[in-house]
């Protein structure tokens, strides 16, 4: 009532942002009506392309253009290693280290019987008809260290063990850069289980 | 180079806005990837609607779809009284409080000489302009209670003296429903010299 109506839709929209309450809907929506008319077409397209022209790979699950993605793809890529991960945004944080050459599984998600999520509703059927063919020999669990994640990764090792694969899961340990003074009692309790010799 | 590119390009969007730095921007860019294709599609043309299809008014600055605004062709209101505030955003502000039922004039930003902003650069001509047919009896200065806002009100005030238009500027005090023990200075000041008999 009070706004002409393009920018009260902008603000809705918005607002449906995580962490984006009314106000901030409103300083963004003039913001917008402030910007170089090139920019708002620019991010008005690339809004409609992130829909449009994104898919999921049919192999690993990662967000792609074209499938299978770029890393399934990819003849230099180690196809024996297999690291499990639960969104697409956790391969670009192992993408970013540079230093792992293997394949991807992006699960897209994980098992929480509190929001009714099974093994069946993420990808973990097709991990295992993926394992199947014998190439891979290892599959390093990388889902998030929270209660969550921690039952996802216990789940899939559990149910791989008969294939005889070698499954790992990431350090438990301090993050780097950080203090600690402020590491919780399980953090550190696991650093210490697995402290190593120098 | 990590992204598939309608990621990165939206990311890079996101990133334009003021306030969202690259983590911010990489978590709307997923969290619109999993928004309803609608939402999206109503996001993106609402984008392209507040670049397309609003305007600023001729008469009095603020934005709107149709020229002159709602508020300049409302027969119903007092066109004796002009309201002078600093942003489109502001004239809303004043609306929202239900009670003012004058003109408003929309400056477009205040007098800033460390920003290179003089009088002509604003929307004061225009003003001059529109109090020349003695149609205004009172200016009600609202830029705001600032450095620069104090500034622009004085310029303005000074300008219209030789007019006899009656000039008004709101009134600083103690806001509603803070804590005494937070104000500051000047504003409890300013909140003594204006108090009022009971």
């Amino acid at each position: 009532m009070y706004y002409p109506e393009p920018i009260s839709k902008l603000i809705d929209s918005f607002s449906k942002l995580p962490g984006v309450g009314p106000k901030t809907a409103a300083r963004l929506a003039f913001f917008v009506l402030d910007m170089d008319e090139d920019h708002v077409m620019e991010f008005a397209q690339s809004l409609m392309n992130v829909k449009r022209n994104l898919t999921y790979c049919e192999t690993c699950g990662h967000i792609t253009e074209s499938d299978p993605c770029m890393i399934c793809s990819d003849a230099h890529r180690d196809k024996a290693v297999v690291c499990v991960v639960q969104e697409s945004r956790d391969v670009i944080a192992m993408e970013k280290m540079r230093e792992f050459n293997g394949m991807y599984h992006v699960l897209g998600g994980c098992i929480s019987p509190m929001e009714g999520i099974g093994p069946n509703d993420i990808n973990i059927p097709s991990l295992l008809k993926r394992l199947q063919d014998d190439v891979v020999q290892e599959v390093i669990l990388a889902t998030n260290p929270n209660v969550e994640g921690e039952a996802t990764a216990m789940y899939i090792s559990r149910l791989l063990k008969p294939t005889g694969i070698k499954v790992t899961r990431l350090a438990h340990g301090l993050p780097v850069g950080g203090d600690l003074e402020y590491a919780d009692e399980v953090t550190l309790l696991r650093a210490m289980e697995g402290r190593r010799e120098l």
